[in-house]
C-alpha cells in the first residue's frame, strides 16, 4: 500500500532566494468502495479520491453513511480486491453485506438524479425523510470547545508535514478528543471517524461531537446527522444549507473557531458560554 | 435564482462575551447539468453542490472539462429547466450540443467504475491518453506571480463577506487577473472559469495560468490541462497525483504561495525568478 505521504523535489522561494530541497506532499489515490450480499457479485459504489490509510474504515463509514450498511450485525466482511496486481489491489474495497444489494444501488442513483425535483428543498425534504433528528442532549462547555483546535494540532499526525490534509476529530462532553483521521478529502475523513466507531461496534455515531478542520458543507452535516453526531464545530464556515439541515435535524454547528472565537450557527442550547 | 450568499443570525463569541447579530454565509444548492443532442432526450452528467451564479459556464465548463463538448461550434445552446417550479428551475442546466450524445455518458461511467484497475497510474495512464501534454511557455516574472493573492483579494467579491468561498481567478503572461470565479466547490470555480472562456469563444483556455484559492488536486490538473491552462498557482499544497500529473501533462504548479513565499513542485523552467 502507498504511504499517506510522498517526497518530492521543489524548488523553494523565499525573499533570500531559491533552492531545491526535497518536501513532502499528501498522498491521493483513487479507492473504488464496491458492495454484495450472499452470493451476489460485488457492485459499484463510490470512487473516490482518497489519503491511502484506514481504507475499511473509509469504505465501512462511507456504506453506513449512506444507509447501505444500517449496523455493524448487517456487515460480514471487509477485504481489498486480492485479484489486483501490486499495488492496485489496495485501491479497491469490497464490502460484504448479510442481505442482498439486489438493485439498491441503481434505485438509489436514479432517484438522485432522474427528478426534476432537484433544488435544496428537494434533498433536505429527502434527508429529513430519511434520517430522524438527532437527540437533544449533551451540553458541551465553550472552555473545552475553543480548545479543540490546538488539542487537534497535537495529535494530528501527518498535517505539519505536508499543509495538504483536511482532519476530522471526535470529541466527549468534556471536550477531549477521542479519534483523529485525516485525507486529502474532509468527506473522507468523516467517513473514516464514522467507519472506526462502526468498526469498533460503537454503533454509528463516533462520539457526541466533531471537530472538522476546513468548511461544513451540506454532505459533512447529512454524514454527522445519519451517525448520530450532535454538535459539529469546526474552523471553517458553514454554507446556506449545512446551516438548514442542522436545523432541521437538531445537529448544532459552532464555525469559524479561531484564536477563542466563534460563530454558533445552529443548537446554540448545546453550547455553555458560562463553563 | 438564490443569492450567492444567503444572510443568518449567529451567536457570535469572543473575549468579551457573546452576542446575536446578523452574519452572511455563502450559498449551497445543488445543481444537475444535463446534455442532449438532436432529437435527443436530455441525460443526466451530474449533479453538483455548487453556489448559484454563473451557472451556464459551470456546465459548460464541466462538460467541456469532461470532453463531452470540444468546442465552441458543437455548442447548439444552454437552458435552465422551464418544466420546474418556482426556485427550481434554476437548478437545473441543460445543454444541447450538435452531435448526439447517445450511449457516450453510459459507456464513459461504465469506464470508470467497472475496470479492476483503478489506481493512480491507471487513472494516470487514461488521462495521458485522452489529453496531450500542453503547449510549451510562456514564462512568468516570479515578481508578478508573487502578487496573485493581493490581486485576487483586491478583485474577490464575495469572499471577505463570508469566508465560504472558493475562488479561481485566471491570469496572463504579466500576472494581472483577468476573470474570477467563486465557488463552495473549488472544481466549480474552475469550471466556470474555463465555461466562461468557452462561452467567450476564446477555445477552452481562459488564460494560461489560473491562481487558485485552495489546495491542488487531481481533478484540478485535470481540468487545467485539458483546456490547456499550462501554469497553476495555488495558495494551498498540491497532492502526490496532482504532481504527476502535472509533470505528465507538462503543467507547472507552484504551491503554498504565501507572503512572497512558494514551492514550485513542477515545471520551473515557466517562473522567471529573477525577474
Amino acid at each position: 500500500m502507498r504511504k499517506p505521504t510522498a517526497r518530492v523535489q521543489v524548488v523553494a522561494i523565499d525573499a533570500t532566494g531559491s533552492r531545491t530541497r526535497p518536501d513532502r506532499v499528501v498522498t491521493e489515490e483513487p479507492m473504488e468502495i464496491r458492495i454484495h450480499g450472499p452470493n451476489e457479485a460485488p457492485q459499484s459504489v463510490a470512487v473516490t479520491m482518497r489519503t491511502p490509510g484506514h481504507d475499511f474504515e473509509l469504505a465501512v463509514g462511507f456504506c453506513a453513511s449512506e444507509g447501505l450498511v444500517a449496523s455493524r450485525e448487517s456487515l460480514d466482511g471487509v477485504e481489498y480486491c486480492v485479484g489486483g496486481e501490486g499495488e492496485q489491489q489496495y485501491n479497491i474495497v469490497t464490502i460484504a453485506r448479510r442481505h442482498p444489494v439486489g438493485e439498491e444501488i441503481r434505485q438509489r442513483n436514479f432517484l438522485a438524479t432522474a427528478s426534476c425535483g432537484v433544488c435544496g428543498t428537494a434533498a433536505l425534504d429527502d434527508l429529513v425523510v430519511r434520517c430522524p433528528p438527532v437527540a437533544p442532549g449533551p451540553v458541551f462547555p465553550w472552555s473545552a470547545v475553543r480548545e479543540l483546535p490546538s488539542a487537534l494540532a497535537e495529535r494530528q499526525a501527518l498535517f505539519d508535514t505536508t499543509g495538504g490534509l483536511h482532519a476530522a476529530a471526535s470529541f466527549g462532553v468534556d471536550g477531549s478528543i477521542d479519534v483523529v483521521r485525516e485525507d486529502v478529502g474532509r468527506h473522507n475523513a468523516l467517513d473514516k471517524l464514522i467507519g472506526h466507531a462502526f468498526l469498533a461496534d460503537r454503533a454509528l455515531s463516533p462520539s457526541p461531537g466533531v471537530f472538522l478542520s476546513g468548511r461544513v458543507g451540506f454532505e459533512l452535516v447529512q454524514k454527522a446527522a445519519v451517525a448520530g453526531i450532535r454538535c459539529i464545530v469546526a474552523i471553517g464556515a458553514p454554507t446556506s444549507l449545512a446551516i438548514d439541515t442542522a436545523r432541521a435535524l437538531g445537529v448544532t454547528i459552532v464555525g469559524f473557531l479561531r484564536d477563542s472565537r466563534a460563530n454558533i450557527y445552529t443548537g446554540a442550547e448545546r453550547i455553555d458560554l458560562t463553563a
